[in-house]
């Protein structure tokens, strides 16, 4: 066994510390050499008014460079910005990566699903920038650059490679968006040229939404702008039974990398011992992938897919009634018992 | 039985003229009280170079105020406009209205769909408005109107009122796009105050994707900007069987209305008596409704739903082996069976 890598732990708000006690409990069942560094992110404000994360947390970020995150409240003081959103912009987190696999065991309308959106996480029409033109007119700037473009056609194509993927889809509307996603399109095209070995395709995002519902399997890879990302990414996490079960991870450049969920922090069942950990459960496997570590990766990801295709423990949104401990310990020594 | 009415029949390319023909055939056996006045519409260069479509199509149109449209293919002359973005600007049609609602005995992972999306249709992401700001670095700008969001908002909660709905949903990403987004919401609210009959909800385009594959059933109304009309009606005819069977409408002021099969040319099979020629049939039915003829609409409604339910007699696409004008037929027969 290697020794211990230090990964940034944000257990976030509502739920996110029990499933981030799940969590830990079941790396230590599989004996993941993993040490967790325990920092809070919520948005402070900094020097000049600018809001930024505590600097103890991206100190750790900054030594670390993995970090796990559950779920976070964006706190409605004026003018707080969105966390998820702060934290991309802090560590340049420009690929959302989000896998959406049929989950044997958990019935949804779909099976066989076996997708992965890669979102670009850092412009487009998450530029921030509106005016109001007269009174009653109002634009919104969505900002599309060649480097950020090629930076994300690059990252969907290594990924595609490195995960045995054979192909990549670039979604746009370069129909309607010629000079912006046109750009977009044109950099995936020239850097498919380097990938011969993955085959590439595009199409339109009214079209990969109509197929998608029709028959997701028909898709391996694809990757697009920031505000299709968002909607595809949670279309198909809907396909495989929502963001309860779905692994989400924001890559940047030189291995800084923070996986989350991408669930609310359900204050309802907060503290409650109810809440299902699966998402960052799947989200920390992917971390464990990220770092090399796949060995630990597949091991809790068989555990915990067994855990759910044998129906016997499952939390309430799963269909079951145990509860989150339960669940929890259902997969410890499920992964135990893989050693 | 009234008077005759004209309306504008716009056959379009490919299997358009056949599918027109089998809606004209039905209408005749429906006995409904149309006139077709058959136009042209592929775009013209007219004075000082601009694309127009020709004077007699926009002639019929300006007299008779509605139109029936098949699939039109876009010439891939330089330059050359989208006929439909054309068309929704030449006629000012600012909204596209899609009832998707699930079809007896056509199978989808989906059942009782019964929703409409009312989409925005003349701004927004299709301002066409698009600059490159240095190399490599371009923006396309999105433009929200107070009055076009104001009109849409007011066409949709008279839609829900008029037939029978009980909620609209907004649908928007405020939460990124805070004031264009927001001015759209803001208005939706607004004329939401004077629709006390109907309930009014908010929603962000992510979650209505992620919930619209997990549950249709729970949404109803559903209005929203351009871009985001263009993708949730895609989605939404995939749950209930794509393209060929969902019927669309777009609407101006004072009664000016298109309505139009969306599906392609399919070129491959134009001519060959094999087109499914249900879209445009519901669109015609839609047609009927708008015009105050809603007798007529209905007994076509159910005689084409009968035959699809009845699976008898079917095109290829729907699952059967019959020609275009066999399915045709046996609507036909129905229809005049209702008499
Ligand atoms: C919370 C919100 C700012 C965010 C987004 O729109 O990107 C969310 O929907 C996501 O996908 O992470
Ligand atoms: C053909 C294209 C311009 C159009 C659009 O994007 O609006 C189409 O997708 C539609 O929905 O009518």
């Amino acid at each position: 066994m290697g020794s211990m890598q230090t990964v940034t732990l944000i257990p976030g708000d509502g739920i996110g510390p029990e499933i981030s006690t799940a969590v830990m409990k079941i790396f230590e069942a599989a004996k993941a050499p993993i040490r967790w560094e325990e920092r809070n992110v919520t948005a402070i404000k900094g020097p000049g008014g600018r809001w930024m994360i505590p600097p103890d947390a991206k100190e750790s970020m900054d030594r670390s460079k993995i970090g796990l995150k559950g779920p976070l409240k964006t706190p409605i003081a004026a003018g707080h910005p969105s966390m998820n959103l702060l934290l991309r912009k802090t560590f340049d987190l420009y690929a959302n990566v989000r896998p959406c696999v049929s989950i044997e065991g958990y019935k949804t309308p779909y099976t066989d699903v076996n997708l992965v959106t890669i979102r670009e996480n850092t412009e487009g029409e998450y530029s921030g920038i509106e005016h109001v033109i007269v009174d009653g007119v109002v634009q919104s700037i969505k900002l599309i650059t060649e480097n950020a473009s090629r930076r994300i056609a690059e990252y969907a194509f290594e990924y595609a490679r490195n995960n045995q993927r054979s192909s990549v889809t670039a979604v746009h509307k370069a129909n309607i968006m010629r000079m912006s996603d046109g750009l977009f399109l044109r950099k995936c095209r020239e850097v498919a040229e380097n990938y011969k070995d993955v085959k590439f395709t595009e199409m339109y995002l009214d079209t990969v939404c109509l197929n998608m519902v029709q028959d997701p399997t028909q898709f391996d890879v694809l990757v697009m702008p920031n505000l299709y990302g968002d909607i595809l990414s949670d279309l198909c996490a809907g396909l495989i039974g929502g963001l309860g079960v779905t692994p989400s991870g924001n890559i940047g450049a030189n291995g800084v990398a923070i996986f989350e969920s991408v669930h609310g922090t359900a204050p309802d069942i907060a503290g409650l011992d109810l809440a299902n950990p699966t998402a960052l459960l799947l989200s920390a496997v992917m971390m464990l992938r990220h770092m090399g570590l796949h060995d630990y990766g597949n091991k809790i990801q068989t555990a915990c897919f067994d855990t759910i295709r044998d129906k016997k423990v499952l939390t309430k949104d799963l269909g079951g009634n145990s509860k989150c401990s339960e669940f929890t310990a259902d997969i410890c020594r499920r992964v135990q018992d893989l050693d």
